[in-house]
């Protein structure tokens, strides 16, 4: 299906809905079920890149909003692209900007032709449209771009989402012809919490070439029970000779429902931002540090994990002195912890997928997970 | 001259007053002159420990008075101390409380048997007197430890001075009786910027049974310039079987100015401290990331430096886009780098005197050093 050079999918082993595969992109393969780390603003919050793909991760994903804001795409390209920029020698997605121009910027507007917003940064003016879009993801240059699209929130009536849907594949169609060549393109789905809705634009843009196809708008509001069995319905239903993405989703808990029903690739701040919050998750659940329980408590954040922080000697005791302390080294150590999570769960799905055991791996890591965000 | 087991000094060079040595503590040897990180809340501001030890760094000093309020020395010694609570390996010095508590604390007093304050964080009353102070660096458990002393500031009068000195030498005398038998102690020579003072009061210490000597209250306020004439003067006179330390300084030029005079021990925040406000250290002066004339400079923070910030890939456009957007990564690629310096400083001084070279080492750090704090 793909028409971009270097780029390629293919699945090699299937339990149920739940899939494993290989994308092969211009920076190497990425195995997939795969978890893509957020670097907001070409880094990975605290980590160095190193430290990143040793979490497992050979994807991460970059937001355009803040890229194209700062240090602005020109520079980006003018140093040899986001790759050459922030030293990450692994594959690379990002995001086309919209959602988060539409969440973080001033007085913006949208219309059909895209948004107008003002930076949240300096207040200039700025125009987003689909081929501003695929310009500016072109200077950036990351493996794959995503096109333009509108998300409407989780309680959005229904008018309101099938127009998301037409303009969506109206712009699907403009970042089709003005993409980068040498840039893969996905399509995103939207649709909201409408199975019917969701799998007609599923069809409408599984029918047009893009490289991969993804679902937005998900975990937007609407309740997380419901979006896992629209994605029960929609997820397989996504043409199987490319990657799905779930945009911006979730728990530990997620993914493994997410995967198990055809999802391929994720990306979410939550590992990062909660770690930062002095939040450490745990196939158990929740460590917050803060609780006077930790105070003298000198055993490992996980004795299950085998991450730098778990492995490295630190003690509860110190990570909640450092926390309490506002040391900056403890947002780094429960970074790499969490990321180590994610790294494990996606790398264990697709070794159960492989054996045909993703419903015991699911019932194991589903059982004593949390799933709130 | 020790008398504590497993601590002793030796010299094993000599070029003009300047000197190598060894010093052995129960967490290794030291390789003299040496550098001191400053670990103020039992961390190193951004860095692991296995990234302080790589930058050469053999031994770090932790501040007493932030450990005593938090998380408190006896829960650092239920852990086991201060090595097994924060993982570093190697040697560890405590400074006495007392500095801090004068600058840091609400409501402080000082009296002839010690200090009365308000935590800065709680308001809570403490007493830091020689006894306390010997008490909680013994919970701590550091190998050095320092004896309380009175540290006037750069412009204090002659008779606060000789005061300074008489309680200093008092509570020295307590601090030897109360320390922990297993912790070497280094008193402390005041005496402001009069030479005499200085010498009279070194002598005085000097015939005590401590492990090693230092000079406080040096860079409080005094011109630079006549800091370095007095220490040229009274440092050579300090006890040479014993290891000599200047607390608190300096700048790249001022350690290079003084382990000239004899100095084998420093220690001070400026390398992290400026690292988190976006200073590089270099061999030619400094780079203050935030300027434009980065914004678009591929080249590595310093050409000459082989630290893993500079032998990364990371150019200065990189680190100042980092720096501009909040990055908390970029404080620790400045941290690092800018301990590596210390840490090259350090060792290069050592094989120069080793080398009987020492004057044209100085010349060469000192062209196109800056001197400012």
């Amino acid at each position: 299906m793909s028409r971009t050079p270097g780029f390629s999918f293919r699945e090699t082993a299937r339990d149920g809905d739940a899939r494993a595969g290989v994308l092969t992109t211009p920076h190497g393969e990425v195995p997939t079920p795969t978890f893509m780390p957020v670097g907001t603003q070409g880094s990975v919050k605290t980590l160095t890149p190193g430290e990143v793909a040793a979490t497992g991760a050979r994807i991460v994903l970059g937001n355009t909003y803040h890229l194209w804001l700062r240090p602005g795409p020109e520079l980006v390209a003018h140093v040899g692209g986001l790759h050459a920029f922030t030293r990450w020698p692994h594959a690379m997605l990002t995001d086309s900007g919209g959602f988060q121009a539409f969440s973080l910027a001033d007085r913006r507007t949208q219309s059909e032709d895209g948004f107008v917003f003002r930076s949240h940064l300096d207040g200039a003016r700025k125009a987003l449209t689909p081929e501003v879009a695929m310009q500016v993801q072109g200077l950036l240059s990351a493996d794959i771009a995503m096109q333009l699209d509108v998300c409407p929130p989780g309680q959005a009536p229904r008018e309101e989402v099938e127009r998301a849907c037409r303009v969506t594949t109206a712009w699907g169609r403009r970042c089709l012809a003005a993409k980068h060549p040498a840039q893969a393109l996905f399509g995103i789905v939207q649709g909201g919490t409408d199975p019917a809705l969701r799998a007609a634009h599923a069809d409408e843009l599984g029918a047009m070439p893009f490289d991969g196809l993804a679902l937005g708008s998900f975990s937007v509001g609407e309740p997380i029970a419901r979006m896992h069995e629209v994605l029960a319905e929609v997820a397989p239903r996504l043409d199987a000779a490319r990657p799905r993405y779930l945009m911006g989703v979730g728990t530990p808990a997620d993914l493994v429902r997410a995967i198990g029903a055809g999802v391929d690739m994720f990306d979410c701040v939550l590992p990062t931002r909660n770690a930062r919050n002095g939040q450490a998750l745990t196939q158990q659940g929740r460590i917050v540090i803060k609780q006077a329980r930790y105070k003298e408590d000198l055993s490992p954040l996980d004795p299950a994990c085998s991450c730098p922080t778990c492995a490295g000697g630190y003690t509860r005791a110190y990570l909640r002195h450092l926390y309490m302390a506002g040391e900056i080294l403890v947002l780094r150590l429960f970074s790499e912890h969490n990321l180590h999570l994610y790294g494990r769960l996606v790398r264990e799905a697709r070794e159960a997928i492989a054996a045909g055991a993703y419903a015991a791996f699911a019932r194991r890591w589903l059982d004593g997970a949390d799933t709130a965000g």
